[in-house]
């Protein structure tokens, strides 16, 4: 008897989270871990969400609208218009966190072996949803060198098929933290008109960008409004991971009703969180300033924690809360490994993301990892310190393998 | 260009709701249209759970583990054991509703194509969750004369082929009311063995058996343990269906190891709903004791209204909180349409779900409507009243436009 479906044995386990029984180990022997592999932000759920969850007083914790209650589609367009995307209520589906918003995406466009093109590396989530919905990723490689900045039109258009639906990006990305410019979201709707796809533009980042830039929606592109479909959440924005309230919306109505077909099968996003989410969007934009200062000399404590290191490559991000490091080694898996179970600098180590689980290409990535930077600043000086020490040991340990690969094996 | 995937074009609207736009301009004229058409328990959700997400403190409403909280997964795995339900634990995965635990359970078990037995009518969002994850939902019609009651085990065993993966049961059932006897799921399980294919018992409705009846599990049945998926859910149990939480539960550690990576890829279910279940399940299970007698009195008044009406067939059901009753009519839909657009005794009138969306074979239940009783006693007893009067003229209608088919055209 088979036991479970091929699509349950194929389905890729959680890169990120295989290194954490080392963390716990590396914890138990009395190292301080600093987390630096997740996106779990640390910023306090803003009051005013707290309180609205807290003030929940109905007698009846009922089914809210598969839509999404009215007054929270309502608010998230007033938040859309104040950060000038045109959405109308009714262009709006709350979904259970962004993860749900990509699955509808996926659904509503495209059938089982239809394609969609992303560029690597890549939020690891879009793996689990494709894989749920059948959908092939198409991934075109992004380059530390660049910056992870898009390759060209014409490489892209390469990469498109007749069984292509979509361009997937995420906008300002995870893992790398790129920003992408209005000329590249231009660039992304000019290919999309041509071919007739849609740009599905997850923008849960929208806020967290840095040095003065200015964000771009896609919404915001000319001629995208039926082309155009967005993927949103409160998680990122609020520091509210845990209230599962995202958002898919788009200007086309074909789109929009499929999607209310596949909200209906699941009856409902949880009910209390959307009155906390109302209150997230209601809040004054003001609330984001401290805290986009906060995150940039985070980053910036990240980029001088690096340049300690010998041949690290990495471009400054400008946005979200990620950094892609290409580092002097070989294997960051095994190095993200050896962080926890033979390393520490003055009793202190790191728990990285390997960056390979980001890549689709076998091979690529293998030398990167992906740093969060959801610490206090006084944390993360000392968390890079420890990262910048081991780099500088583990390419050492490295050559010292690769120089002498007999005596090793006299060892064994 | 194709705007949406040949997926989204076929999948169902939801059945239940198509007629809401009729009531909402039934109430607009001052009728007063009692709901019978949802599964939204008016029952107040228990203080304890209300308290618990009210007193939710954290600072930071983070992500909850994919599996769900330690604290809830015990909980529910005390709340098995002393229900007789051996379920530790690690045996546990929380979901976002009984809605994901079917969806998980399905893309453990089957690759597209795959089929599940059901048995018609059945539960209409199984259909959805079938249908996104490319499963043939095989339907065996149960009868309004046998009280909905499984057919023979050699009527069962007609219906399985070599891609046949499950049997997927409702017990208490949603939509007919009928709970399950012991024999009844000894039977289930001799083929689930013979055949080696799984049970998924959908068992949310567990609590809700009347008339002294005593539910039993799936996973009470002997010889079950590698073969049993449980589907469950606080929504039902605790009128809590806006928390969103469910569960899957297996013994089976390869079905359990598959369904985490499902949850991981979608990252966790709502944290604060989390604190509230668990107030749930540690509530003594006295609470139930009045609730069961008042819907137990629900029924009562539902079947005594039907027994006003001339031609009904309807055994009285003797779990959850539904009925399907067969009427003296051809055409539920309409009939259904009618009570919202031309009737009304003495002001009142009724929402009802037309049963032939609760059919997976073409023309089955066209002469069905599904009662849910979640209204109180007073107002049932007000709308079963003029759903009898209702039943009574709409069958003269219908014969009077068979007996005159001619006249009915001449005055077109």
């Amino acid at each position: 008897m088979k036991k479970i479906s091929a699509r349950a044995r194929d389905m890729q386990a959680s890169p990120i989270r295989k290194l954490i029984p080392y963390a716990v180990a590396a914890r138990k022997k009395g190292i301080n871990v600093f987390p630096l592999n997740i996106g779990q932000p640390d910023i306090p759920t803003p009051a005013p969400i707290r309180e609205a969850i807290r003030n929940f007083d109905q007698e009846v914790l009922a089914y809210s609208p598969s839509q999404g209650e009215d007054f929270l589609v309502e608010s998230f367009s007033g938040y859309y218009q104040k950060n000038r995307i045109d959405l109308a209520p009714e262009d709006i589906i709350v979904t259970t966190g962004g993860s749900e918003a990509i699955f509808f995406a996926f659904l509503t466009i495209c059938d089982p072996g239809d394609e969609v093109i992303v560029f690597e590396p890549f939020y690891t989530n879009y793996n689990g949803m494709a894989f749920e919905t059948g959908v092939t990723l198409k991934a075109i490689t992004t380059y530390a060198e660049d910056g992870f900045q898009l390759p060209s039109v014409e490489t892209i258009e390469k990469a498109i098929t007749p069984k292509t639906r979509a361009i997937l990006i995420c906008n300002p990305n995870n893992p790398t933290g790129t920003v992408y410019s209005k000329k590249t979201l231009e660039d992304l709707a000019y290919i999309a008109k041509k071919h007739e796809i849609y740009i599905i533009a997850d923008e849960v980042y929208r806020e967290f960008t840095y040095d003065g830039l200015v964000h771009t929606s896609i919404l915001q592109v000319e001629g995208m409004s039926q082309l155009a479909i967005l993927i949103d959440s409160i998680s990122k924005r609020y520091s509210a991971c845990g209230a599962r309230i995202g958002v898919v919306a788009s200007k086309n109505k074909a789109v929009m009703e499929a999607c209310m077909k596949f909200a209906q099968a699941r009856l409902s996003s949880p009910t209390v969180e959307q009155w906390g989410a109302r209150a997230g969007m209601m809040m004054d934009p003001d609330y984001f300033e401290p805290i986009l200062e906060e995150y940039q000399r985070r980053r910036d404590a990240v980029m001088a924690g690096l340049a300690k290191a010998e041949g690290v490559v990495c471009k400054t991000p400008t946005g979200a809360f990620y950094v892609i490091a290409k580092l002097p080694i070989k294997n960051a898996d095994k190095f993200a490994q050896w962080l926890l179970t033979d390393f520490n600098h003055n009793g202190d180590s790191v728990l990285v993301a390997p960056a390979a689980g980001f890549y689709a290409t076998p091979g690529m990535g293998l030398d990167e990892i992906r740093i969060s930077y959801v610490l206090e600043v006084h944390k993360l000086e000392k968390a890079m310190e420890a990262l910048a020490e081991a780099i500088n040991q583990y390419r050492k340990i490295e050559e010292a393998e690769d120089s002498a690969p007999k005596a090793q094996e006299a060892n064994a």
